[in-house]
């Protein structure tokens, strides 16, 4: 019999139908035997009768194992009617369950509150669990919506390399990467020099890419591997053009992230991020003083969240952008106006207490370009490519840079950032722990 | 005065407006000075009188150069419309321009036909050309269009690391990086463990990846970084599911193309392609016996070109499916029916002379996995994170893979995979060529 999906089984009603999907739960109550079943349009209840033959069988047949059911849909009593729960009103009576794959008795219940290292250790079957079905499809919903936000505004989309030839912005926190003719490459940190070049083709440009870090800390916001939705735009007066573009990104995604997962806010005991007509802009040292901290050039992890508490309390927004921090502590391709230092023109977006986009005006002067570098000690020579960029009439210009996997874990106010990466890469796990990793040719 | 995007100039004439954007063409004619001038949304020529005070500092405007135009939108008259281009019914009379950023003089002009080290040499400058930006708005479109026929057919999202811990099937093509505790870790060469873990969370899944490939090969058709579009799917019968979903996205992708870029395939001189109702199906072995060639295990690239010549002289299509190909030259998980061995379900697509994707059923069972590896020499125990996926009630499943690039290259006939990637690495190319390369660490 052809597969009915489960989301279309209130349509045969009275019929006989075939589903397919995975065990999500098995109860055996007395002589009958329940199940709940999952495919990718939903969930259904199934039971199997006493005077099944097949009775004893199905008390056998293990959560998470994949089967083919042949049943009648049912509708239920109104005394068994579950409200608010898809497909709550019928029910499966099996007729035959036939067992596609059969899964090992589980270690751990999936709905079990298990510590994080083991949630990574069982990531191939953890990632069935609802928690984790729910954070990936919020993370799915916000990369469509902002990506399609960002093409009504104009960007165009383009793919930015991962593999560079230089550590490009002098850091230390780059990998290397042995590369052809015993050459050194490098895991690009951002591909801020791409997009900028971009702006050269098409103005507005955007890019979903990877970025990478090998910078030695272990803390519940940083990854070795993240994801970047980054644009630039040129022809801009200043950083407020970027600021709005992303503003507009922000509220399409949160728009899309509440019209359809209601029900994942409510499993994750949060709400739909509030968000103003214009959200909050603070310059650091408005927001200094607003939280009575010394005038440091940069917000500590904790002034974020007092800020962040701030504005939600203040200005009824779970977003808050931070302008004007001081252009030494920026990077070196960071605008600043004269009138302006020693300020940029550069901002950060904070949401729910931590920072997930940064942003600025850059520089879009060849000559001033390049005397920045010479006065942060950065050889020009190294960055030819990229200054090629400035010699053809690159306009005024900028962007931000928005962490999909710090934006996805405060959506829904997870504790840690890997927990909203499907396959987090940190110093000590690329999918088993690097402890366990047998690498002879280190030896 | 506000910017106005060159676009809308049709809803202002007779009015005085500012544009922003690039110099594309400026040409001198006689006392007159007449500009191109293109922004994201478009192009318009401008003019300048001999009676403006600023025509001298208006000759001395280089091509490229970003700048802002302010001037009256003037309808052109009858015998100077230009039919068929964007605003050839109008023209900005200029009052002023200023210089926003000044191109140097170019070192070729960008509507000739370079040679293709030139051009990758001088990116930054050549992705502003009119074929660059032509190419990579065609990418744009089809990638979108790709990712939207996925999500319209059951699919999420995910992302997909390109960090590994192994170089997992075993080739020697894997790039090493030197990753955290002095372990080194790999760069993917495939989403595809991941893709297949995803079926259990969401039975359909795909994700947009960079797969990095150390071959030495210098062709055409290959790159050492490049953009897959991968999806996988549960509970299929056979491959036959798999090649339907890849159907699909081609067609609708093609369609977006088709509706979008019209003016695109004219200037490659090149057309949409065709696709039948349903893309013609050969197996292996009826290739070769259409092309009159021996039973070798695969398609040597010339029998790719003339078996897609035959498609399309005999079943009008640009596109042919390829089945049934030995089990021994497909990748080990690929799935093999009793029935019809020695040969796999696997398959490939090929368009316009290229295969440009490649899938297949997959191997569901844990023990005809774990069998099948022993069989190639690979060591289960690698492969731990894998495996573990196939102990929890994997369906069967399969999916396929499309080459972002080769895909873009076939659609607009580009003789080289290279010019359908914004910045492509090679053996001897990461944006500057290697050898340029200045590598202390590697002396």
């Amino acid at each position: 019999m052809e597969r009915t999906l489960i989301a279309d089984l209130k349509t045969h009603i009275g019929e006989d139908v075939t589903i397919m999907g995975f065990v999500s739960v098995r109860r055996d109550q007395g002589k009958l035997v329940f199940f709940d079943f999952r495919d990718m349009s939903g969930i259904v209840q199934g039971v199997v009768l006493p005077s099944n033959p097949n009775i004893e069988a199905a008390k056998n047949i293990t959560v998470e194992s994949s089967v083919s059911v042949t049943g009648k849909v049912n509708a239920r009593p109104e005394k068994n009617i579950v409200q608010g729960k898809q497909n709550g009103d019928i029910e499966l009576l099996i007729t035959s369950i036939t067992v596609l794959s059969a899964a090992e008795t589980l270690p751990f219940e999936l709905t079990a509150d298990i510590h994080l290292e083991t949630h990574l250790d069982n990531l191939p079957l953890t990632l069935h669990s609802e928690r984790a079905r729910d954070i990936f499809t919020m993370q799915s919903t916000l990369l469509e919506a902002y990506r399609q936000s960002l093409r009504s505004q104009g960007f165009t989309e383009f793919i930015a390399p991962a593999l560079v030839g230089g550590d490009a912005e002098g850091g230390a926190a780059a990998f290397k990467v042995e590369y052809f003719n015993d050459t050194t490459a490098y895991l690009a940190t951002s591909p801020q020099f791409y997009k900028q070049i971009m702006v050269g083709a098409f103005e507005r440009a955007f890019t979903v890419a990877k970025i990478f870090r090998a910078e030695k800390s272990s803390t519940t916001r940083h990854l070795s591997e993240a994801t970047c939705l980054d644009f630039e735009m040129g022809f801009i007066e200043d950083e407020r053009a970027p600021m709005r573009a992303l503003q507009q990104a922000i509220k399409d995604s949160v728009r899309a992230a509440a019209e359809k997962h209601q029900d994942i806010f409510e499993r994750f005991k949060t709400s739909v991020p509030l968000i103003p007509d214009e959200i909050p802009v603070l310059t650091l040292r408005e927001a200094q003083k607003i939280l009575n901290v010394g005038e440091e050039p940069d917000l500590e992890p904790e002034h974020e969240r007092n800020i962040c508490a701030w504005a939600k309390s203040e200005k009824n927004s779970d977003f808050v952008f931070i302008t004007r921090f001081p252009t030494a502590k920026r990077a070196f391709y960071t605008y600043e106006d004269p009138s302006e230092a020693p300020f940029s023109r550069g901002f950060d977006l904070l949401f729910r207490g931590l920072e997930i986009n940064s942003g600025a005006q850059r520089i879009h002067d060849y000559a001033t370009l390049v005397e920045r570098m010479r006065s942060r000690n950065l050889d020009p020579k190294k960055f030819q490519f990229y200054l090629q960029a400035f010699k053809y009439g690159m306009p005024p210009h900028g962007g931000s840079s928005t962490g999909l996997e710090r934006y996805t874990a405060r959506m829904l106010e997870l504790p840690n950032v890997k927990e909203a990466t499907s396959f987090p890469r940190d110093m000590v796990r690329i999918d088993g722990r690097l402890s366990e990793m047998v690498e002879p040719e280190n030896e």
